[in-house]
């Protein structure tokens, strides 16, 4: 059935209804809870701790193709750039609203899909879907909310602007799979199921940094983004906010052998410009660093420092010092071809 | 300039500085803002009150054409549709998140007008504009995300589940006029500018009506919705969330003297299925209308009441307690040839 056959009033009960199987997850964020959907707002008790929100919207052909990416996946996907900012915070995410514009003619069952994805990764992390919109539209535009809190009592947030010179700096994880895993999905490779699949799953099912995040703000880190733009774009905007510069060695950047595997040389340049990995970047002392890396359950690679020199500079040099010239950049938006 | 040109961190840059321009009106929002634009999610101090949420989403060409609206008048018009759900909930508004999916060719001044149509709005009513999202998109597409808290200490927020059978049905305003203004506009009367620019502007810039929403918790007002889908539609949600009916008479829905003017026996079927006026539709006992009544500094008129008969069902009869047949029905979002 296609939804313009069901209508807005139904489509909405449909979707509450697969809210609701993913129910029972017993987290701060469900106790709260007054309104979900279905009246004119969501309603909530408050708490004082200091509260987040962000915003993220993926439209169809620009940030995902249905070519490449089922609609489960682009459920999980959508709703994982989201709490990846709240993990790159350093908070805990509470509620999200999803608001959905999309063709009458799109199967039901594919809304159900979306929804699933979305509330799967959610329910992880004890986050609940508790309204949005939805509207029709030619093309596919999917846009989430997701409100958070800092953790306990320390309020304490990790910001783009808290990086300090003498800091070093550290990535979560393997850089440039997410990049990867897309190419190898259009390019339809399916040798090696295995090493391609950690690719492949890198791109549609990333995993926000949320206990990452809090790990951070427990042991001292200041400042931390996520990797959403690039390596190299996203550690300039930390730059840019904290009024500092950055080195970092080629050689140190976190690549998976699956991706030198199939990419060779072009693995470094994924790897600093490919964005949407959602690891975290943070900056701070050695000593903290260390401390995070013990805490952490996944690799924690320190990859540079921050210098005092030019900035917003972001500087790439080899294992012997010497300046490389990054031509990977940052994804852009409106670049008129786009 | 064409936004393409400028870039993504370029636009960021330039629409935070018109949200800044609208600064300085020492809301209680402005006072516990820790982040705004320009960081991984925005942040502020929490507090104790039930907290509020509402997302919604303009299409071009579905639910807005730029024949139609200036881009000014569209921010304007955005916003409204948002902080009217939190007046419906009889709710403060506090931040908003605003995110643009857009042609890169799109003029930077055109962003530049529709961002001031939001701020200039959303300041009347102490909001900010604490982040949000861009992105390239073949047509706009417009997501706000307002949060809100309820009033003072009685946490009490109005829902559509609320009303009880022996209740009177009311209305804030005159209903049509939005309608009835888009409809002048695209067929572009030109005559009689006065009650013209009533019908226009109820439909370029409708007021939310927050005040009166504060004035119907006070006086005790426990159920209420905005009228976006058009008055028959709304009740009827009003109706279904309660497990009510309700019967309105068509002589005491309130038409303003304009839209009778230019549109004779098709105002009343503008009253009753046109959207978008953003008034407030509410039940309450009648000693609590009359009080709300004379609280407001606007028309409140009374419809018709709340039935225990037929839940979810809306009758619609003439002074004479004849029913009508209410031909007229609300916006269908998903209706295949939209």
């Amino acid at each position: 059935m296609e939804i313009s056959e069901l209508g807005e009033f139904g489509l909405i009960e449909y979707i509450a209804g697969i809210i609701g199987e993913t129910g029972g997850h017993d987290s701060e964020a469900e106790k709260n809870l007054i309104l979900g959907i279905g009246d004119d707002a969501a309603a909530w008790r408050g708490e004082m701790s200091v509260q987040l929100a962000t915003a993220d919207t993926l439209v169809q052909d620009i940030h995902f193709s249905l070519d490449f990416i089922s609609w489960r996946d682009l459920g999980w996907r959508a709703m994982s750039a989201n709490l990846s900012d709240i993990a790159a915070m350093g908070g805990i995410p509470r509620y999200a609203l999803v608001s959905i514009s999309i063709p009458g003619s799109t199967a039901v069952e594919n809304i159900g899909e979306l929804y699933r994805g979305m509330t799967e990764l959610a329910r992880q992390h004890g986050t609940i879907v508790i309204g949005g919109n939805l509207s029709g539209a030619p093309l596919v535009v999917i846009n989430i909310t997701v409100l958070g809190a800092a953790g306990d009592a320390e309020n304490i947030v990790l910001t783009r602007s808290a990086a300090m010179p003498g800091d070093e700096i550290a990535v979560t994880g393997w850089l440039g799979s997410a990049a990867g895993g897309l190419e190898l999905l259009k390019t339809r490779l399916e040798t090696d199921p295995e090493s391609y699949g950690s690719l492949k799953q890198a791109f549609l099912r990333p995993v926000p940094r949320i206990k990452e995040g809090r790990i951070l703000v427990e042991k001292g880190v200041r400042a931390a983004i996520d990797i959403s733009d690039g390596l190299i774009a996203d550690l300039g905007h930390i730059c840019k906010a904290s009024n500092a510069g950055a080195q970092i060695r080629a050689d140190l950047v976190p690549v998976h052998p699956a991706l030198k595997k199939y990419f060779g040389e072009r693995a470094l340049s994924l790897a600093l410009g490919g964005g949407e990995d959602y690891e975290l970047l943070f900056t701070a002392p050695a000593f903290i660093i260390k401390n995070v890396r013990e805490a952490a359950s996944c690799p924690v690679t320190v990859i540079g420092e921050i210098t005092p020199d030019k900035p917003g500079g972001v500087v790439l040099a080899d294992e012997n010092g010497n300046r490389l010239d990054p031509a990977a950049t940052g994804w852009k938006h409106f670049i008129p071809e786009r």
